[in-house]
């Protein structure tokens, strides 16, 4: 084979790799701005709108079996280079959470038609501000993982912490108006599932950051690991402390 | 290439593929001890018997990525026959599945912790009856998948129907106890979401199944495809319709 000719089968590798990348952040992308919706016909108590997210969620399966396709078609055809194989590796897994994320989403906007149907309770702008958390640390991570960038990826990890405490003053906040008032129960425990599904969706992007930072640094995400990397902690520089 | 090479190169994909079709096999026997083992600790109030299934979803998740792993080596180093892309696309998503189950399991585990803590409520039987359909579909699902029957998976995708209906009774259940008595609400939203999650385990069963329908028969699994398929279906021969 000659040179130019090996050249140009690894340039079409790396393009098909940059084209799986765009897709996993486009199937990335669907799946923020479902959560988006699925807020939003809550608030608006829009069951059409509700259906309209319910049936969305078909095209980001869809795009996830394409994704797999393609993988599987990629490494059936064109041998890869060393170290390619955990790119392969890593977009399969993060395909795989993004699905996850897309459905849960389509869960909070599948819940929002039996909560239209019973009593309002007040607190459903707690939901509002869970979903925003969970939706900022999606759009974060799929930065990251277009980027690469490992680090960004160990900052979404750790902010993850910020939506787990919330979603548990919100469920905290709902037992006491399920104690308060029997009527509430129904509609507080659909409002629960729902604070469930973000906090779900929360965990699955920190499942994808941890898969950037085994893609780029060929190592699993531990808290130690990821302390003991003196760039994102300066004190252990000068303790000459690395890794 | 020599005939007899071409022949040993095919026999050891074939291999390859039975091993791995083993190991997905024995990655769902342990989901399905995993949920037999959680719904144990909520019978026995066990805490330490319930973070040991809490350890044991590691062993779980792990496999599912050597799993991975092996699919995407594979595949690079072999250049699979037509045809046994879709058994590898295959293995790849219900070996997803299974870690899902195996997820649910350990969720159900780690709940019976807080669960102990609070003052007991009798429901906690259907529980017990809830995990013995979800785990009797994924052992059933395993047996499917193993002997590459769709029919069989077919069968357990429509039996999931019994286990939806039976989480509705428990979750209707478990609503009135709330109603009765505030001092229930905590318990019971556990037992909730301990249920939620058996369902899901079914749905991922079914899952499982879709994906067995489609590495056999090359279609997807729905509801108007498989009852034409007249081997379910004995009153369609007589008509002559098959599609």
């Amino acid at each position: 084979m000659s040179g130019s000719s090996k050249e140009h089968i690894i340039k079409s590798y790396d393009d098909e790799l940059t084209r799986l990348t765009g897709e996993i952040v486009r199937m990335g992308e669907l799946a923020v701005s479902q959560l988006e919706a699925a807020i939003d016909v809550i608030d608006r108590r829009d069951e059409r709108a509700a259906q309209h997210v319910v049936n969305n969620d078909d095209a980001i399966d869809l795009l996830e079996q394409e994704i797999s396709h393609d993988v599987v078609r990629l490494l059936a055809l064109r041998a890869p280079i060393a170290g390619d194989l955990r790119n392969v590796f890593a977009a399969l897994r993060i395909a795989a959470d993004i699905e996850r994320i897309g459905d849960y989403a389509a869960n909070v906007a599948k819940r929002s038609i039996p909560l239209s149907m019973v009593a309002p309770v007040s607190p459903t702008s707690g939901l509002g501000y869970l979903a925003e958390l969970a939706a900022q640390e999606v759009r974060d991570v799929l930065v990251a993982y277009r980027d690469r960038d490992a680090e960004h990826a160990y900052q979404v990890w750790k902010d993850d912490a910020e939506l787990d405490e919330a979603y548990t003053g919100y469920f905290r906040q709902l037992l006491t108006y399920m104690m308060e008032d029997p009527r509430n129960i129904t509609p507080c425990t659909h409002l629960l599932f729902m604070a469930k599904n973000i906090e779900r969706i929360g965990d699955h992007a920190t499942n994808i950051a941890e898969s950037i930072w085994y893609q780029v640094n060929g190592e699993p995400l531990t808290a130690q690991r990821a302390k003991r990397d003196f760039t994102s902690n300066p004190e252990l520089t000068k303790l000459g402390n690395k890794d």
